[in-house]
């Protein structure tokens, strides 16, 4: 059996701190993102910390995507794990959308690359801002005016 | 609350592949881990697949730990991830010594490091062989005999 898999590590900051504590929301929307990278949930597990945050972790077939949730820091970190065709990828923008971050931090990883010693291979390492994120960092710089 | 977390990414290879395809083992495996990394269990899922190999979650208040193991391949993927005040390498350890792994490779992350776009640092990535498998890959070389 093939033992590859992709791992993404992401980040989600400045997100809508509401959603973050929403235990419903965050396993909505763990659940669509299995549904979206192609992967079949096995079970899940999902749990609301006091006095906030959220850790939910959903197993698939094809090996397993975990959240954890800071609200009162606008922060979540979310692994998406799977072998096979899926399409972790698409899974990864499930939760920008539904958790509204303006920025997102991914580390995209192999995994069981075969070599003992040598299954690991870190991919990439990249930052997307959201459109509206964007337009703050990097705002449209008025054309100055010829000075009379 | 500090959002920094320390998440171990972890391939066992040459491992014992009755204990891979054993849900129970690998089941009390990880809670040990848990336990000797300092965190506190809050909930778990293991799951068997036909005709074999085993995934399991352990939720703690921490973050999660994480196992997918192909017997077939003597192979598991492991992910260790704590925040606080655990120390998710003991926890490495009580797998590597429960599988009786040959090589044991490590990717150590940061996470939540706290700025936006800057959360994620690849802190160290290394491979640590056991004691026997060390014997193996590094044999005593006998002294040649000089010629008469």
């Amino acid at each position: 059996m093939n033992t590859r898999g992709r791992h993404l590590l992401v980040e989600y900051t400045g997100c809508d701190v509401d959603v973050l504590d929403d235990l419903k929301r965050i396993e909505a929307l763990m659940k669509e993102a299995a549904r979206v990278a192609g992967a079949t949930v096995v079970n899940s597990v999902f749990h609301a910390f006091a006095p906030h945050g959220v850790t939910g972790v959903v197993v698939v077939e094809e090996s397993h995507l975990s959240i954890h949730t800071w609200p009162e820091a606008a922060y979540a970190a979310v692994d998406f794990f799977t072998c096979g065709d899926c399409v972790p990828e698409a899974a990864k923008d499930v939760l920008r959308d539904g958790l509204e971050a303006a920025c997102v931090e991914i580390m995209m990883v192999d995994r069981g690359m075969g070599e003992p010693g040598h299954g690991i291979h870190l991919r990439s390492h990249r930052t997307e801002l959201s459109a509206s994120a964007e337009a703050v960092a990097d705002p449209v710089t008025p054309t100055p005016r010829a000075r009379a």
